[in-house]
C-alpha cells in the first residue's frame, strides 16, 4: 500500500493528529483494511432502513467482512477498539447507488470513441468527426454514436454524404444518441454492401435519399451495417470495461444491472473477476436467451467474486425507441401518421421466450417504451404468472409511454417498472412532437406509478445518458433539463419527493435485482458501499442536486475511489 | 459430513481400534480435513523427484493448504501431533494421474450416449442401436460413437440402409470411434438436406455408395450432418462433465489437458467452478482461435477454483486421422493409392494461427498424425521460434507416424510430443496396412523420442479410448493390445521402463501443461493429488499393470472418489 493510497479522510488536521495519524497508517500498513472493523465516525449519514423509512446516523462501523455491523447515532456509545477510526469530517454519506438499467461496456466503448452527444449542430459534428479521424489514424473503421438530430433542430435526419464531406476514405460509423439508428458514411455502405436494392428486415427500416439509401438506418436495419464493422478485440473489451468502472465509481455508481449482457461482455467480466479487476457489482441480465442458456445454464449464476457478478436473467425486447420511431404505439404518430412503431415479437414469441427463460427461474427484463409494447408485456406478464407462481419480479425496461387505463395492471402483478428519470429531461419535447401531449397522461409517470404501488428502479440507460444519478435524481424531483425547462418541471404533478428519487436509486434497483438483502440501504448486514459526497442532497435546493461532486466511492468497506485521487487499487 | 463418506482407511480393524478411530471421526466431524494436517502413514509411496528419478516413502504430511508437507521415510520421525493420521495399510500410492490429451466432455456425453465401441461386429452394433431407440424413445436424434468398421472385418464403411434397417424413424448419427468420420441413416442425412448434389468440403470427404451419398461422412464432411444435430441443452453439458469427472477421478485421473475446449464447455467448467462442483483439475486448450480469444481475451487465464480449471492455449489441427485416411502422409496411402491424406492448412496457414496464439504467450497444441503434418509443423515451430523466444512449450498432439528423419527435429527445438500410449495397441494393424511396415521405422515412437530428448507427455486422446490411464502405462511397457497381442509387442525397440511411463502420465504431461511446479510429483509444496492402488505397478508383471484398480483417489489433499464408495462430496 502506498502513500497515497490511504484514507483521504486523514487530510487537512493539524500536526498532532499527523503524528497520531502517522501511528495509525503505520497499523494501516500492516493489514489492509478490509481485515479489520473500521469505524467511520462524523459523518452526516442518510439510508433508508428496513421499512423504507430515511434515517440519519453519525457514524457507521464495518465489519472485517466488508459488510456493515453497525450504523452509530449522535450520542451512541463507540465501539472501544476498533481497528481503524476514519474522522468523516462532518461530510455527507449514502449508500452507494445502483443503476437498475445501464450498458457496462458501451459506456466504456463510448469513452473511446468519437462522441458527439455535446454537439449543437450537424457543422459540429463535422468538425468533430474529422478531428477524431486525423487523430485516430489507424483504426480501420471509426466508429462513434451520441448524435441526435432533434438537438441540431435539423429537421431531418443526416445523410451519408453530411460524412463524406469531412471523412471519405475510411467507413464511418455512428449510432444515435438512443441507439436505435445508426448513421454510415459512403464508405462503410460500401463495406456493409449496401446497395438501392438492399431490404430492410422486419423490426427495421432503411432511410432513403430518393431510391438510394440515405446513410442512416433504423433499429434491426442497424445490423446490416453493424455486422461489416469489425469486432473489438477482447484486449479492447477489458479496456473498456476497467474505463466503464472508473466512470461509474467516478459518479457514486457501486452497483449495476447490465442490460444486455453479450457472451463477449461476460468473458471480459470474468476476466475482471478473475484478475481481481471487479471494482463494481455487475447484475447481468443476458442480451437474449441464448447467451443466458450458453452462460448460466440451467438457472442465475451465484454471486460470484465476493459479491461483484451475477447473471440473474435476460434482457429481451418488445420495441425500438421514440426518437427513431421504433416504439410501437397504440396510435399513429402524430408527426408521421403513416407509423406506429415498430413490434419486434408477435403476443406469442414474446410470451415464449419470456417463458422460456422463466421456467428455470431466470429473471425476466423486457425493454418497452410505447405503449402498445408495454400492453403487450402486460398481457403476456399476467398470463405467464398463472404458470409461474412466486416472487418473479417481472421487469418492465423503460417502461415509458404507458396508457393510463393501463397503470393499475403493473401494480396488480408487482411488475417492476425500470425507469430512467433522465429520459424525461432528454425526451419531453419529442415525445409531445411524436404523440402529443393529450396521449402522454401516462409518459414517465413515476409518481403515478408509485401511488399505485408499484415498484420502481430507478436507472440512466447509460450510455444512452450520462451515468451520473445525480442528474437523475434531480431530474426525478424536478421534472426539469440540464438548462432548468420547462422552469416549474414538464408534467410537474409527476414529481417525486427526494426520498422516492432516492429509494429508485438504492433500495428499488436493490430490490429490482433480488439483491435487497445486499445492496441499497447502510443496516447491519448489508454491504458496505458507500459514498462521501459534497453536498446534503436532503437538503440543498433541487436544482443543486445535479451538481453533486463524489468524494469517495467504498465498495465493500474498502475505498474504490477518491476525487484527488482517482481509482484506488484493491 | 455423513458417517458413509468418512475415509476408508479407517475400516478393517479391531474394536479397540474402532474407539480410537470413532474418536478421531468425532474430532473430523467439527473441521473439514483440509483445514488441518493430515499424515498418511503406512503406504508404499512412489514418485519421480525434481530431479525425475524415482523415489519411495512410507509417509506422506499434507498441510492445512492441500499441498504436500513433507513425504517421509521409514525410520524418519513423524510429527508430534498431526491433526489427523490415517494408515495406509502398506497399499501402494502413487501421484494422480494426469491425461494429457483428452476431451472432457465429450467423455460425459460417450457415457450418456449410444456406446458402439464394444461391438465385434456390424450386426452386433445393429442389435445395440435398436435396443437404445427402444430404451430412449424421447429423443429427437439418435447420437452415439464407437463404431469401427476395421474391427469388424467389415471391409468396407457401413451404410444409411444399414442403421434403417434398425432405425427408421428418427434421425440417427454416429461417429466413429475416431471421431474422424460420421455415419448417418437416411433420416438423418434428409435432415440435414443432404442429396447427391451435396458437395463435400475442403477437407472432408462424403463417402458414396453409387451416386448418392453412403451415410458416411469424412472429416470436415461430418459437419454437413453434424450441424444438424441439435446442440445439447446446457443442463446436458452440466450432466456429462459431471459424468466425465466421475469417470476420471474412478480411474486415477486428477488432472486433464481438454484438447479442444469450444465455448459451451468452458461456460460448464465455469458453471462447474462456480458451484463447487470441479472436482479434477482441467487445463483448457481451446478449439480454436476463437473461443480462445472470446474466453482469455489477452493471454492465458489464472489457474482458477483453488488450482481446478485454467486455460492456457489453443488446440489446432493439421490433418485428420489414420483410420479414415485423413492423415496426411508423404507418400500415398498403401491401401488407397490415390489418396495421401488431408492437410487442413497451408503451410502460411497454419503459421499464422500458431502466431497468433503466440503473439499473446498462448501455448500452442497441434494435432498431427501422419508424417506430413508433423513436417509441416516441425517447419512451422522452426520458423516461429525465431520470432517468440522463450520458454514457449509448443506442443504436437498425437505425434504419431514420424518420418525417422524428423524425430531429431523435435528435440532441437524442445517440441513437447504429447502422445497416446493406447493409440498403438489399437492402430498397429491398421497402420501397417495405411502405410506397410517400412514406412513406420518412426511410428509411436517413444523410446526413439526419449532418446532424441524429446519432452514426452501421455494420454489417452478419451472418449477416443479409455480414459484408463492404467491401460496407457501396460501398453507403453508392453506394445500389447489388451489380448495379448502381438506377442512380446509390435516394434518392441519402442518399450519403455515402467518410470518412464510413469513419468509420461505424471511429470512430463505436467510439465507439457506448464504445471510442473503444482502437478505430477508427491514432493512438499507440490498439490496433494494422489492415488490408493491396488497392486505395485513397478514391481508387477506388466501385464498385470492393465488390470490396476483405483482404491481411492485425494485431490488437494481431501477424498474425492473411493471404490467402495463412488465419488465422494466435496
Amino acid at each position: 500500500m502506498k502513500n497515497r493510497e490511504l484514507p483521504s479522510l486523514f487530510a487537512g488536521r493539524g500536526r498532532g493528529w499527523v503524528r497520531a495519524a502517522t501511528a495509525a497508517l503505520a497499523a494501516l500498513l500492516l493489514a489492509p483494511a478490509a481485515s479489520a472493523d473500521t469505524l467511520v465516525d462524523n459523518v452526516k449519514g442518510y439510508t433508508l432502513n428496513e421499512r423504507g423509512v430515511l434515517v440519519t446516523f453519525e457514524a457507521l462501523l464495518v465489519g472485517t467482512d466488508g459488510r456493515v455491523k453497525q450504523l452509530l447515532r449522535k450520542g451512541d456509545r463507540r465501539p472501544d477498539r476498533p481497528d481503524y477510526r476514519l474522522d468523516g469530517r462532518g461530510r455527507v454519506m449514502i449508500p452507494g447507488l445502483i443503476d437498475g438499467h445501464g450498458h457496462v461496456l458501451g459506456l466504456g466503448f463510448q469513452a473511446m470513441q468519437l462522441d458527439l452527444s455535446d454537439t449543437r449542430s450537424l457543422e459540429e459534428a463535422q468538425v468533430k468527426i474529422a478531428a477524431f479521424a486525423a487523430a485516430n489514424p489507424s483504426p480501420r473503421w471509426i466508429v462513434g454514436r451520441g448524435w441526435n438530430q432533434e438537438r441540431w433542430n435539423l429537421g431531418r435526419f443526416p445523410t451519408a454524404a453530411d460524412i463524406d464531406a469531412v471523412v471519405r476514405d475510411r467507413p464511418v460509423w455512428l449510432e444515435r444518441i438512443d441507439g436505435h439508428a445508426g448513421w454510415a458514411n459512403s464508405a462503410a455502405m460500401e463495406a456493409a454492401k449496401i446497395t438501392a436494392a438492399s431490404k430492410a428486415p422486419t423490426g427495421g427500416k432503411i432511410e432513403m435519399a430518393g431510391k438510394a439509401p440515405s446513410g442512416v438506418f433504423i433499429d434491426a436495419a442497424m445490423e446490416l451495417v453493424g455486422k461489416a464493422v469489425p469486432p473489438p478485440l477482447p484486449r479492447t473489451r477489458d479496456e473498456a470495461l476497467a474505463k466503464s468502472q472508473e466512470i461509474m465509481l467516478s459518479q457514486g455508481l457501486t452497483s449495476v444491472a447490465d442490460m444486455g449482457t453479450n457472451v463477449e461482455d461476460w468473458s471480459a467480466m470474468r476476466r475482471a473477476g478473475d484478475a481481481n479487476r471487479l471494482r463494481v457489482r455487475i447484475l447481468s441480465y443476458a442480451m437474449g436467451l441464448d447467451p443466458l442458456l450458453s452462460i448460466a445454464g440451467a438457472g442465475p449464476t451465484p454471486w460470484l467474486y465476493d459479491g461483484r457478478l451475477r447473471m440473474i436473467g435476460v434482457k429481451l425486447y418488445s420495441d425500438g425507441a421514440l426518437g427513431s420511431r421504433g416504439a410501437w404505439l397504440k396510435a399513429p404518430y402524430q408527426d408521421s401518421p403513416k407509423e406506429s412503431g415498430l413490434g419486434f415479437n408477435s403476443d406469442a414469441e414474446i410470451r415464449n421466450l419470456m417463458s422460456r427463460a422463466a421456467m428455470d427461474n431466470f429473471q425476466v427484463a423486457v425493454h418497452a417504451i410505447g405503449d402498445k409494447a408495454n400492453e403487450q408485456l402486460l398481457g403476456a406478464i399476467e398470463e405467464l404468472a398463472e404458470t409461474y407462481k412466486g416472487d418473479r419480479r417481472w421487469r418492465i425496461e423503460h417502461a415509458q409511454i404507458i396508457d393510463p387505463t393501463d397503470i393499475a395492471r403493473f401494480g396488480r402483478n408487482s411488475i417492476i417498472a425500470s425507469m430512467q428519470p433522465v429520459h424525461e429531461a432528454s425526451d419531453w419535447r419529442m415525445a409531445e412532437a411524436r404523440m402529443g401531449r393529450e396521449r402522454l397522461g401516462g409518459a414517465y409517470a413515476w409518481a403515478t406509478m408509485l401511488q399505485n404501488k408499484v415498484p420502481l428502479a430507478f436507472g440512466s440507460d447509460f450510455p444512452v445518458e450520462s451515468p451520473n444519478p445525480f442528474h437523475g435524481l434531480a431530474v426525478a424531483v424536478t421534472r426539469e433539463d440540464a438548462e432548468g425547462q420547462p422552469p416549474g418541471g414538464w408534467m410537474p404533478e409527476q414529481k417525486l419527493t427526494m426520498e422516492q428519487a432516492f429509494a429508485g436509486f438504492t433500495t428499488g434497483a436493490a430490490f429490482a435485482g433480488f439483491a435487497e438483502e445486499r445492496l441499497g440501504s447502510l443496516q447491519p448486514g448489508r454491504l458496505a458501499d458507500f459514498l462521501l459526497i459534497d453536498r446534503d442532497i436532503f437538503t440543498v435546493p433541487p436544482r443543486d442536486v445535479r451538481d453533486t461532486q463524489v468524494l469517495e466511492t467504498w465498495v465493500g468497506g474498502r475505498k474504490a475511489w477518491e476525487r484527488s485521487k482517482g481509482a484506488v487499487t484493491r
